[in-house]
């Protein structure tokens, strides 16, 4: 048990298959096992296999998922990775600042990293599920890092970054898993519209806020169910 | 004029051209320009043009030389990077280290960091030209680096550890005050109060488990006035 297996490693929608046997390779190099893809477009690949070089055994173990909400399903907090600095209102990180986060901040916590597409990256509704934003500071200029590069120094500073001793045990009260901040985020929406609150002028922006807001609080189990206690006597009183 | 400038990658017997181009594309991505070719196998090369993606201006400027002595003629201070530990009465540098060293105590000097043939490294002669030794931590179980991963991670440090320009600027929307943060709290209070919703067993316990709840959620000015308005919506609800 190394401290750096609760990271896992999410590539979604990766074209180039050459990319994903280049990213376990990157990662092996640094310690991380844990691989999970989501829609692959050739996966198994022999050029998968081929650029894992000695690596081929993360390849072996990885997992394939339909959606990212599927990959991120038992994971605590989620960073996406992306090349822009658009996400003004969301916490970002840079590698570094990610690793000693991951280890000074969520000992124990299931982790994962989340690398887009290629071409395009994640989108908006991927975005939303992730916890916080991760930048890898690169040449204004020219920030086209390829994926398995970025893949290698996020996996580097990890590296870097892992205690040597045994980590420390998790949390009595961790923090509240995707599926539970989805139901909670499905409960507000439905309070909400039991209330009849909503911005006129930009509805579907103030979902996705608070979407948004939900996924950075860093809200653990117990809060997440204190919040649904208070939706629920809300959505009673105006039911009666 | 760049405080990387003087940072030069230099590859010696370089095997894959492929490597040459995603070598050159790790550099541009961290802001390095100057690449060195000390007797390649394949240069130029369309694979390495291929690979090199958008970074085919680092390509079209680099050097090729005949040996490792003429590609440092006039460089300063050379680094060796190394998969192993044998060089023990050689200085020896971690990427991080490395960087620091060159901006703290080689201001201005022209250093180059070499990288040996993907199969065999750097022989002894060519060892004996540099100034000290690079060694890339690394899983003690596969530390098979690629190539141009390596020249990344480098590239990286020396990025990261650049002396530094001007701060960014302030977000547009900035962290909620400590007022706005109390306002909101009192606002949840009362129409926890309103809807009858309390933890019959430890009432206060909960009152600051909220408080601290919202004191660690990172929420901004926007934030704030949104939940308020969706509390405000609420009250009015359970008043008429």
């Amino acid at each position: 048990m190394s401290a750096l297996d609760r990271f896992s490693i999410v590539l979604v929608g990766t074209t180039h298959p050459g990319n994903i046997g280049a990213a376990a390779r990157a990662m092996k190099t640094m310690g991380l096992t844990r691989l999970k893809l989501v829609n692959p477009a050739h996966f198994p690949s022999a050029e998968a296999t081929a650029r894992a070089s000695g690596a081929d055994d993360v390849l072996a173990r990885c997992e394939v998922f339909d959606s990212l909400a599927d990959a991120l399903a038992d994971v605590r907090w989620a960073v996406a990775t992306t090349a822009r600095d658009r996400e003004l209102q969301w916490p970002q990180y840079t590698p570094r600042r990610f690793a000693e986060h991951s280890f000074a901040e969520l000992p124990g916590v299931d982790v994962a990293v989340v690398f887009g597409r290629e071409s395009s990256g994640l989108s908006n509704d991927e975005l939303n599920l992730c916890n916080a934003a991760l930048r890898i500071p690169a040449n204004p200029q020219y920030s086209s890092l390829n994926l398995a590069m970025a893949v290698q120094l996020v996996a580097y500073e990890l590296s870097q970054n892992a205690p040597t001793q045994a980590a420390p045990p998790a949390s009595v009260d961790p923090l509240a898993t995707q599926i539970e901040l989805g139901r909670l985020n499905e409960h507000l929406l439905s309070v909400m519209a039991q209330v009849g609150y909503y911005d006129p002028e930009r509805p579907k922006m103030l979902v996705k806020r608070l979407r948004r807001m939900l996924a950075k609080a860093g809200l653990t189990t117990s809060e997440v169910r204190i919040l649904r206690g208070l939706l629920t006597a809300v959505s009673a009183r105006n039911e009666s």
